[in-house]
């Protein structure tokens, strides 16, 4: 008798769809899409920081249309290159969610169709390949709560639907705003896992260089979005949001930014910080932040190495941790040797083997088992 | 026959010198040492983001002396103070730096100067506790090269000078900027090791709350810190310092930032951008962030969690890793029980024991064998 695979479950993938994808076409301003006779693909320009590269590129396509932003590829649209690269890489299960910048950007008496169309959109892609996807939907935050609040009840009703995706701006006002409040509390109370996920990166200053060197993305990208994430969660934290929705279920993108890495940092700053200290003796006693990280978060495990793994786990526990890819975001570079494997997922899915070994239950529990408990999923 | 007690050193300590006090006290704009008569000790004020609460207190010092900046006590200036503390916590070694924000705001006419003063003054104390006291000096950063070179070459013929403290603006255009590199080849060449230490925390809207919450000093402090170490030590590697001076030394305060967690996300970014990878294939091989952090980068061990003192290790190893305690910063809180220790003291402490077990060659390295090591320090 063939021992059967563990399952494997990426609930760190994307998609746009294709309602998303025409609004980004008829924009002018970033985030856009935008094909240039002179690029193969359409490009997607997501950051206003590609705001530049962008204006070079519509001045002169011949020298900049192929390197703005990037390619907008099948990847990022098709259902079928989906599956192909789930049956490349052997994951069984992906819990797909739309990518940055979501609605962020849509102006409040659009906000609510726009919602409503591209979370239709998921379900029915996911509904075309039954135990194999589910989905985050996303919120119409720029609109009224009122709108907001419909939003999270026809989520509710979307039967392969397990959560919301969440950029760290909230509503516009961080993710402290008290205005989220009742949105928490309808998540909470529709069993929907909140994904919180970056976008805004580095303010400019941070990120670039000084001398005008070319970094590429490694500033915004590997240390402004892990950051941004972090400073997301902590305010969550220091506004008490975890204790007045105490049953709110966070995800947090990138193994918690770099949350298991500074909790002890943050704890030792709230214990020597008298007006915080007198503020917590005020109220109940205060739950540490590895106490919440323990009770109320889970984190996916795309950070790249065994080390970050092995935090993340001693953070929150290997109970807690499920597998990501960022798929289709990283593709592979022309003339990279990958035997057909993203190496973003293959280095990912390495550092879970380094960390806690191969084959062990804390590797399977990582892989897929937690994703299938903690989300509800079921495979078919 | 009693075995000895294996020695304790702290690299990451503070003070101010009487002459940079002085200077402090001299200033109309922050960072400046202000004595109100409402206040018993004198107030420090160190970071712009204070700026508000100390226009509040000089308008009104009745409601606002006591609680703006920080109360200078004679912890931060006494050498008295530092070896009573030292006696206290068992610390037989410190190698003292001057804390933040150092001499980066000081005119180039001037800097040359009070360099000569800070370092002369950071000697003396050492050499009235030879074998107990050993310190990292200051650059005048601001002046011309030749001045910064002039204070290089004088600490160099200081005896207990064992490097620099530098903040992460390096010269005003930040740490990847070319015109540092002589200043990194003199004090590779003259065995001093540079200590990056941050000072500017998170700009202003990500340091604040949304909604006029006071979250202290959480999100500037705990989280604004790590970062900016993280983005100077990366914008330090990215520019290609590491390779140009081989031999440069770098201790990364508070466990490099965040960087042993997100190393490994670095190393992605850059292998998935076409532009750094044609530019590294240009070049000879490109060393990786892990081995720079194996190579040439040492971290203190004040990170606050057995979970950040594990990652430390798993990214430069346990014979890089160095106690330190940052006093005389974070005092004990009036009413807390510390029982005469510091609990800054105490969690870094008992993080070590955590992660690598009491007793055992590991963290009889870090709590102090490294040190003497890496920064040849002799016990008298």
């Amino acid at each position: 008798m063939a021992l059967s695979k563990p399952t494997v479950v990426d609930i760190h993938t994307h998609m746009y769809t294709p309602s998303y994808i025409k609004l980004l076409q008829g924009r002018s301003a970033i985030p856009l899409v935008r094909q240039f006779a002179q690029a193969p693909e359409p490009r997607l320009v997501l950051f206003e920081s590609e705001s530049r590269a962008l204006a070079e590129a519509l001045r002169d396509p011949s020298s900049a249309a192929k390197t703005v932003g990037r390619a907008l590829t099948p990847d990022y649209t098709s259902l079928q290159h989906k599956m192909s690269f789930m049956d490349a890489h052997g994951i069984d299960i992906s819990v797909v969610s739309p990518a940055n910048p979501w609605l962020d950007f849509i102006a409040a008496d659009e906000a609510g169709q726009v919602a409503q169309d591209v979370n239709t959109e998921m379900a029915d892609m996911c509904e075309q390949q039954p135990g194999r996807l589910y989905f985050f939907g996303v919120l119409p935050l720029r609109a009224t709560l009122e709108t907001v609040m419909s939003s999270v009840q026809h989520l509710q009703g979307l039967q392969p639907c397990r959560g919301v995706i969440m950029g760290t701006n909230g509503m516009g006002n961080g993710m402290d705003d008290k205005k989220l409040l009742p949105v928490f509390e309808a998540l909470a109370a529709s069993q929907l896992t909140l994904f919180l996920h970056p976008h805004q990166g580095l303010p400019q200053a941070l990120g670039s260089s000084s001398g005008g060197a070319d970094y590429g993305h490694v500033l915004p990208l590997a240390l402004g979005f892990p950051f941004e994430t972090t400073i997301g969660v902590t305010r969550m934290y220091l506004s008490g949001v975890f204790d007045a929705v105490r049953n709110l279920r966070l995800i947090l993108a990138h193994s918690g930014g770099t949350l298991p890495f500074l909790a002890g940092r943050i704890e030792s700053c709230i214990q020597h910080d008298a007006e915080l200290a007198r503020a917590a003796k005020g109220g109940k006693e205060r739950r540490s932040v590895w106490n919440v990280l323990r009770e109320q978060i889970y984190l996916d495990a795309l950070v790249y190495s065994d080390v970050g793994v092995a935090a993340a786990i001693g953070a929150s526990g290997a109970d807690r941790l499920m597998f990501g890819s960022d798929h289709p975001f990283f593709p592979p570079l022309a003339g990279m040797d990958t035997d057909g494997m993203w190496p973003s997922v293959s280095i990912n899915a390495t550092a879970v083997t380094k960390a806690v070994g191969e084959g062990t239950p804390e590797a399977k529990a990582i892989m897929g088992a937690n994703a299938i408990k903690i989300l509800g999923l079921e495979q078919k």
